[in-house]
């Protein structure tokens, strides 16, 4: 197995060449902006990663593996334009560069180039099973996304809701990515499903990690500016988790802030942190963050795998959830 | 072959059992609502047509043909949004019943799920070149929208440049479900590519005659309002055409009046049909017209079909001119 930045390297690279040349030059502009925007390519990763624990020979996986980062950049790029965001890693988000009618008719050429990918790319053998698991997925992160939309404008919104939210929204394209890479690399279905059940498990995990982070990280490993969702009332697991564990008094006192925008941040972001690990949901949400990994774990031990693929499966989760990757 | 009304009855058939049911009902409530505001089912239609010029058994195309629809449908749902538009057949379109957002996603997941027809209710053997030619068509529809819009803030469009958006606008997606119907029903590659060029060059022709309509048709056989494309002072064939031909005062009379907008409308179409008249456009683009409809003609007669089945598709393509289907 190769180190991470050996596959980010690859697949840098495949994109690079296959920037979007075409006309006209106003639909595809976005779309090569969006892809230029970098992170960390996590997706078409674990696509390469998924092929190489069964055959060496990436350039099978390459184009499955640039499908599924232009599927994710899509729906990033309708999910700003639905949250009205002005920026994505720090650069203008795709609507508020060329606007939001190219940002929608973009987007939607943008997740038609990710079917061309898998249908051009990929064994005509294995083509249709990739199609089938491709449809499956976009369809529910579609779904996820919906869900996260309505969730917003409710008060009743339950742990599970929420885990099958996140499940739908962002853990089904990891572990699909996971489940098509393996299958490239000629996993059989039985071993593929323990590949897709991991990688749905690291994804939820994933999530109940970064809710988290946004409260109670280390800002400088985190990347991003802590108590965001505090600040923007968003109703994150651990809100969510306090409607579980928290008394009359707590749950009042969160719903005030809640209710309220305030000219002082961090002071807002303190007593809700307060609040928080009051009712005792920072150490709920770890555990059942841990929860989720464990599973995940689990079904890398149903696998043939070997012991050091196992590990090397292991510890890139583990780096993951500390986000050392 | 069967009377146009005997597809469009068999589609709606299909169409109603296929009501998407799923859940969560905010994202899929608008797609039936789309779906259930009827129209001609002019694209679904041909692919059954497409079918039963070499298979009687239309079962097999269903699923394309539900995909096609569904596809189209998709498109105008964000067109509409693009557009800023209140109405679709008279009813208020998606974004403005159930919000920009819904409208968005809505739309994405509509995309998806005209792949999954595909994928699930398709010949396998022959899914694969299904696949490839709706990712064609699909990404061709997308770079002619986006002509479009670019072609509204542009002074020096040709007519050649015209042609080209509107066959990638329309008319491909016509072609593709007449050959996507033509390979399910048993056809050569060979005999649906001049059932696929049939169905560009008629819908060329149809757009082209739409345009003339708009302006000098007949209200009560045209079924909107004439004149609108004047009032809107929109670039059709009519105005790129004058443009080619039309003397140095009446091109400053016609820009006069499409740099105006105008409390007496009437007064305006009236004017400006004058214009169109005297310049000789109206012929003009009839001529245009029919020339489009002779090359489908002759690509019907370079089939090997019965000498019923090419005069079948002729009076079809007839009436579809006349808007008489």
């Amino acid at each position: 197995m190769n180190d991470i930045n050996v596959y980010h390297t690859i697949f840098q690279k495949y994109l690079t060449e296959n920037t979007f040349s075409q006309q006209p030059v106003e639909l595809y502009e976005p779309v090569n902006y969006i892809l230029s925007l970098g992170g960390k390519r996590l997706r078409p990763l674990l696509v390469l990663m998924g092929c190489e624990l069964f055959d060496n020979d990436l350039n099978k996986a390459m184009a499955a593996a640039m499908a599924v980062e232009i599927f994710h950049n899509f729906t990033l790029l309708h999910d700003d334009i639905m949250d009205a965001a002005p920026l994505r890693r720090g650069q203008p988000t795709v609507h508020q560069k060329y606007g939001i009618n190219t940002g929608i008719l973009s987007g939607d050429v943008m997740m038609i180039h990710a079917y061309r990918f898998l249908e051009q790319g990929t064994d005509p053998k294995i083509m249709p099973r990739l199609l089938q698991i491709f449809n499956k997925m976009a369809i529910e992160v579609c779904e996820g996304q919906q869900y996260d939309m309505v969730f917003e404008n409710r008060k009743d919104v339950t742990i599970e809701q929420y885990i099958r939210m996140i499940e739908l929204k962002t853990s089904v394209l990891i572990a699909a990515a996971f489940q098509m890479g393996a299958l490239i690399g000629g996993s059989t279905e039985e071993v593929a499903e323990h590949l897709y059940e991991f990688g749905r498990n690291v994804g939820i995990a994933f999530q109940i990690q970064d809710d988290i982070l946004d409260t109670f990280g280390d800002p400088e490993k985190f990347g991003k500016k802590v108590g965001g969702d505090i600040i923007q009332n968003k109703k994150t697991f651990l809100v969510l988790k306090s409607h579980e564990l928290g008394n009359a008094t707590q749950l009042n006192d969160l719903q005030a802030f809640m209710n309220t925008t305030t000219e002082n941040e961090e002071e807002k972001i303190k007593a809700v942190r307060y609040i928080f690990e009051a009712v005792g949901v920072r150490a709920a949400a770890e555990a059942e963050m841990n929860n989720y990994l464990k599973i995940a774990f689990q079904h890398i031990e149903e696998t043939p795998l070997s012991m050091e693929k196992k590990i090397y499966l292991k510890s890139f989760a583990n780096d993951l959830m500390m986000r050392q990757t």
